[in-house]
């Protein structure tokens, strides 16, 4: 970890964080629903998240992606990501903190437990639901 | 449905909102999660929505919450939301729209199924993690 900054995203980013979402949707098994062509080389890890302040569950930051690359794993860059997204959360007065994984990647599930978040579907029973296109036009009549 | 019309929210809709959205944290057995005071009288359903811009998965909105009164169910209003919130995401250029539900709230679910979604955690294994208060904290050294 010695070599390894945690620090928010600037433009310059842009390009090696593209390649790394190319990455994780490959590794997710749901490359064919990123479109993007840019090309970059020396970020190593990335966590994408954003603030959503909702009526009765207050302010609340969920985590979209988190990913490191494979040569890089093991280093506890993961951990750093989300350590770091805790203190913005916590900044920005935000009262919990929210992610999504796939039941298979029993890495990052094993991670999230061992920092103490809890498996909410395991737990209370939530499951994701989601309209796509063709569904989405029906439903609005177009 | 003939006395029912769907439309926006107004800021005079709040002291309403809030009396259902304690009725619905009741009916999740969630009440301790939720605190507000305001009263209100004549509102009979809303659904709670916000977009989010992620980079690789589009303009997607989120539904946070859907909810109808116990005496107004069972003549299409929660489908009419849906299909409200369908209407206003494509206008909004979104191409996906989700939602999530507690397993146990079995008419719900079949209700999201019938209308075209997805059970993401069933069919691609998704689930949902949440970090809170103490967990916070730790993480973030406060």
């Amino acid at each position: 970890m010695a070599s390894v900054r945690i620090r928010e995203a600037e433009k310059g980013d842009c390009g090696h964080i593209l390649r790394l979402i190319r990455e994780l949707a490959e590794y997710e098994k749901l490359s064919e629903q990123v479109q993007i062509s840019e090309e970059g080389p020396r970020v190593v890890g990335y966590g994408l998240y954003y603030f959503i302040y909702s009526t009765w569950k207050g302010r609340n930051v969920y985590l979209e992606d988190i990913y490191v690359t494979p040569e890089c794993r093991g280093q506890g860059i993961g951990s750093e990501i989300i350590k770091k997204v805790a203190q913005v959360a916590l900044d920005q007065g935000c009262s919990q903190f929210r992610l999504a994984v796939l039941d298979w990647n029993q890495r990052a599930m094993a991670l999230y437990k061992a920092l103490g978040a809890q498996d909410l579907t395991e737990t209370e029973g939530w499951h994701a639901f989601r309209f796509e296109g063709e569904a989405m036009r029906k439903l609005a009549g177009k």
